[in-house]
């Protein structure tokens, strides 16, 4: 299934960890603070298994949403030169 | 339509312009820099439009996503307080 993965983390290492486990599950990173990408339902689990662990601060929050692939090929990009 | 907007903006007073005008566009806020909303088309142009003035920056870069209504429900939500 294909997800967006969304979050505001306000500690940076907490923040960083978690960007760092949703590229190891194969999400590709499209800004910041949001990647996408295709997953099968046992990184699915596993996502949001890891994610449950290390969003815990009081102002943390993180987003996964399923996303249909052709509402993906319809996003418009602003800036960025380009890329995402 | 329903639509997901996310975005990275560097400059304080562009970032907080923007998020003025997604409000006044009638979209919800997730997070700090997320909302999401159901827009007619015409919105959907001034969206772009607006966007369009306002994300300028080398590094900035922002996300129009359609958006299933089904799949909007489906979402999961990590921390936040039960909110969004």
């Amino acid at each position: 299934m294909w997800i967006l993965v969304v979050y505001d983390i306000s500690e940076n290492e907490k923040r960083n960890k978690v960007a760092k486990e949703l590229l190891r599950l194969g999400l590709s990173r499209i800004q910041r603070s949001a990647f996408v990408g295709d997953i099968d339902s046992q990184r699915y689990k596993d996502l949001v298994r890891i994610c449950s662990k290390l969003v815990d601060g009081k102002d943390d929050v993180l987003h996964i949403i399923p996303l249909g692939l052709r509402d993906w090929e319809r996003r418009v990009v602003i800036g960025g030169e380009g890329n995402g």
